[in-house]
């Protein structure tokens, strides 16, 4: 079955690990999320699709979901012995990815053709494509009305900030990258995965064109609730949602998506929302959503490809 | 006393370190050979500044001559990974060196003062400068008719190529980094590093106003031979000599540096070239200049500042 899965980080990476334990890679495209992309130190760093890519290339940091098993941290000491601040972490192998692809953008490589060089020379089976080619960040202002920068307010600040609102900055201007619309037009089964809905899957959404193909394939789209009793299994969705006027809830999050998903999946734990999802337009699915060991995602993967749409 | 040195790499960092042994580093300018810097993976790399920072800097790999002792390949191995050619060797922590300088210059910040940077960050008492702001390189034909950039010659072929001419890309138009020239006008004594003539030093003086400084201040300047009985003592200068028209020796180095050095010094196994470099107009000085241990370095030093020039 042809799937196409909207993807953030680490949460969207464990459902696509699972994912990937009942169809086939070859017929995956993941379509992620760069509005958190930033460049550290002269270096594009893509921390989404990175995640996406290390975690199905089998060389994902487990412990953290992030960065590359086993590395060392020699290239940032030096940049800290040389004065520079170093609070974001990057390992060395890691940095090799964003040497690579700052190098490959200065020759004028798309962001697109840089991602699937990267997974394709990291043994990754499943097409990773960028939303979009064009530059879209990601950007806070917080209800003290300082501005932050994504990965100033995630990691930094470790998303302490009390945000007031959030925007995407260059959305408005970018394009789909090469093949985004398509994955979504043709595929069986589009999924977006149990990721942040406002800073995850939220600048895919902005980048015109793609809510719009959503809403065209709506019939076949399945979303995942990354909230299960109120709360986000990681991360500040359940802090983010107020701030786009929507509830820190799985109806919350059905109501950002009710356009262009026609089926949602909630946890066990929230059949209490079941109503409230259906009055918004949408079947719910009652699941196990807590992925708390890769057979629980590749449960949840498959039972969400088992659903009848039709039914 | 204030002492300026010329300096290539490996041959240079020796005996600077143990001229330190005798000086002390405040009083000590070192004016470094850019003409082999290259651009790898998008980083800016200057070997030569860094083989001279690192070995000043105890940092060193002692065992190689150059990088950082200890380091890791991590970042390195994630390129050729990702189908990047790694035939250039960086650690892990000398990345760290040049993703700094890259996103300095990149900022503008010029060479030199980020070669100042990282000298005061890595603790080296000794200014580094390097010969210019501006880009020189060192280009080579081959007598196939080849071009070859020097890093290409040097490592990439280990220096194996048969070479017709060596040119510096850019020195006519280059200006001497701030301090270069003044640091020979102040200095009580300038030395030229017993480094390769061709390549190493060859590059500074192509720098217009350089040569002309230490012409002015010929009775001062002192210059050490690298080459011993006919043979380099580390890399391909013996081999180099003869392709700017010099003999592979002591004398044919001294005829390169007669308008520049009034003061000669040539190893104890060279006794049968002091008339020839007395012909030359240079007066030459037995010393034991094969740097086996840190402590000939320190004793060459020791005795090259003894040497009472107006004698």
């Amino acid at each position: 079955m042809a799937v196409t899965a909207l993807a953030g980080g680490v949460g969207a990476a464990k459902f696509l690990r699972g994912l990937l334990a009942t169809v086939s890679a070859a017929e995956v495209t993941v379509i992620g999320n760069t509005g958190d992309d930033a460049v550290f130190h002269g270096l594009h760093v893509s921390p989404d699709l990175d995640i996406v890519t290390y975690t199905l290339g089998g060389i994902v940091d487990a412990t953290k979901g992030w960065g590359v098993a086993g590395d060392t941290r020699n290239a940032l000491d030096q940049l800290g012995r040389l004065g520079i601040d170093t609070w974001f972490w990057l390992g060395d192998k890691d940095f090799g990815t964003h040497i690579a692809r700052t190098m490959w953008l200065a020759e004028g490589v798309a962001l697109s053709a840089i991602a699937e060089r990267i997974r394709v020379a990291l043994g990754v089976g499943a097409r990773i494509l960028p939303m979009s080619d064009d530059q879209v960040r990601t950007r806070f202002v917080t209800t003290a009305g300082t501005e932050l920068e994504f990965q100033d307010y995630f990691v930094r600040h470790h998303h302490a900030e009390e945000i007031a609102s959030v925007s995407f900055e260059g959305a408005a201007a970018a394009r789909p990258a090469p093949g985004v619309v398509e994955a979504i037009e043709q595929a069986e089964r589009v999924i977006i995965c149990p990721s942040n809905p406002v800073v995850s899957i939220g600048p895919i959404l902005a980048v015109p064109g793609i809510r719009e193909a959503l809403r065209s394939a709506r019939h076949k789209v399945v979303a995942v609730s990354p909230i299960v009793e109120g709360a986000a299994l990681r991360g500040p969705a359940a802090r983010l949602l107020p701030v786009v006027g929507a509830e820190a809830s799985a109806s919350g999050v059905a109501g950002l998506y009710a356009d262009i998903c026609a089926t949602f999946v909630v946890d066990r734990r929230d059949a209490g929302e079941v109503a409230r999802i259906e009055a918004l337009g949408l079947r719910p699915v009652l699941l196990e959503t807590v992925m708390e060991t890769p057979d629980v995602a590749a449960a949840l993967a498959k039972e969400i490809l088992a659903l009848d749409l039709d039914g």
